[in-house]
């Protein structure tokens, strides 16, 4: 369950400026400010059952978003590859890493 | 002219995937195969108008995600980040330029 509200957050971060208002609101509420489904009902004076399927219905949205685009996916990639050029920067012969280093960033200037 | 060609040709590149079949099919053979109005519209029995303003309209589409999204100007910073940071890695005395290539890394990281 962490795992995919992290993934959620992730997702709603890259694709929001796609969603509706109302999508965007209630999936603010629940994923970023952690209120239940009862307390965005009761805020918004609709049914519970309403909140969720609209939830449910914007998670699938920002699925297809990822699914067609990868932002999340490339991001990811990304950091990876960063966070080893930086573990390289520290090393006590620079110089040695150098080729290492060239390798991560072409690789990292191919990745779009 | 040109130009405007090239970002539509990035746009295109960033976006098609959110675009209709048609859509993507005369964006494709406007900016990629470089074909005229008049012969996409030949190819597929419809007026040229009808294809000029198919084309308008998807430009207008492209648009509207890079306002949202800002992916081909994120790949522009990054690109230009990149460069740098490989410029550096040609010079001469590597230890003298870590910290910079560290400082550019790290915006690079923050970027997203």
């Amino acid at each position: 369950m962490l795992e995919k509200t992290t993934r959620m957050n992730f997702l709603f971060d890259f694709y929001q400026s796609l969603l509706t208002p109302k999508q965007k609101k209630y999936m603010s509420l629940y994923y970023i400010d952690d209120l239940s489904l009862g307390e965005i009902a009761e805020q918004y004076s609709v049914s519970r059952q309403a909140v969720y399927d609209n939830i449910k219905r914007t998670e699938a949205v920002l699925e297809q978003y990822e699914e067609k685009l990868q932002l999340f996916a490339k991001f990811r990639e990304r950091k990876k590859l960063i966070r080893h050029i930086k573990d390289l920067l520290q090393r006590e012969n620079l110089a040695e890493s150098k080729k290492e280093i060239e390798r991560l960033v072409e690789q990292l200037e191919n990745m779009e």
